[in-house]
């Protein structure tokens, strides 16, 4: 499993449509062969500032299996608009993971 | 549930010895009042780049909590040498979460 990361700063006043236009572009990610999790979080120091995660089974099912799709195109006709400035996308692996044992 | 994320540029050719100090590091945020969950990622198109996500119950958890307790000494003692620039800490939370259906 690896992890699509990317920090979305959006054009400040936005937030509402982006969020509204995530609801129908996130469907798109979830349909996508491989594709595993995603969360999209909202920071708490800097306004119109979000973190996408998306897990995907391995590292082609992004590059290759979503971004060459037909359905990439309505993700980016979705959410490109609001990013501003464009975002860097990296790919991360796990190397530890760990849960409390008190939950 | 709120999530601390940091992107850690370490010192270049050190990313063995970080990993064996974040060995003994993360037994210490393991076992602070209000620690969820974390998780420490490498990147697969940057050598030296890891992301760093704790989960933890609210805010203060992380800000007052750990930050001003001894125990945050030590994990500055064994982790912050590493890194080259000093990170920014940000804190997120959760817009939305989801899994795929078909695991």
């Amino acid at each position: 499993m690896i992890h699509e990361v990317a920090i979305l700063n959006i054009r400040p006043g936005t937030s509402i449509a982006f969020e509204n236009a995530f609801v129908q572009a996130q469907a798109i990610i979830s349909s996508m062969p491989g594709y595993v999790s995603h969360q999209l979080q909202c920071c708490l120091e800097t306004p119109d500032r979000y973190l996408l995660l998306v897990e995907w089974r391995n590292l082609e099912d992004h590059t290759i299996g979503f971004r060459q799709s037909p359905q990439y195109d309505e993700w980016k006709h979705l959410l490109h608009h609001f990013y501003e400035p464009f975002p860097m996308v990296e790919h991360y692996e796990p190397v530890f993971v760990s849960y409390s044992q008190k939950l």
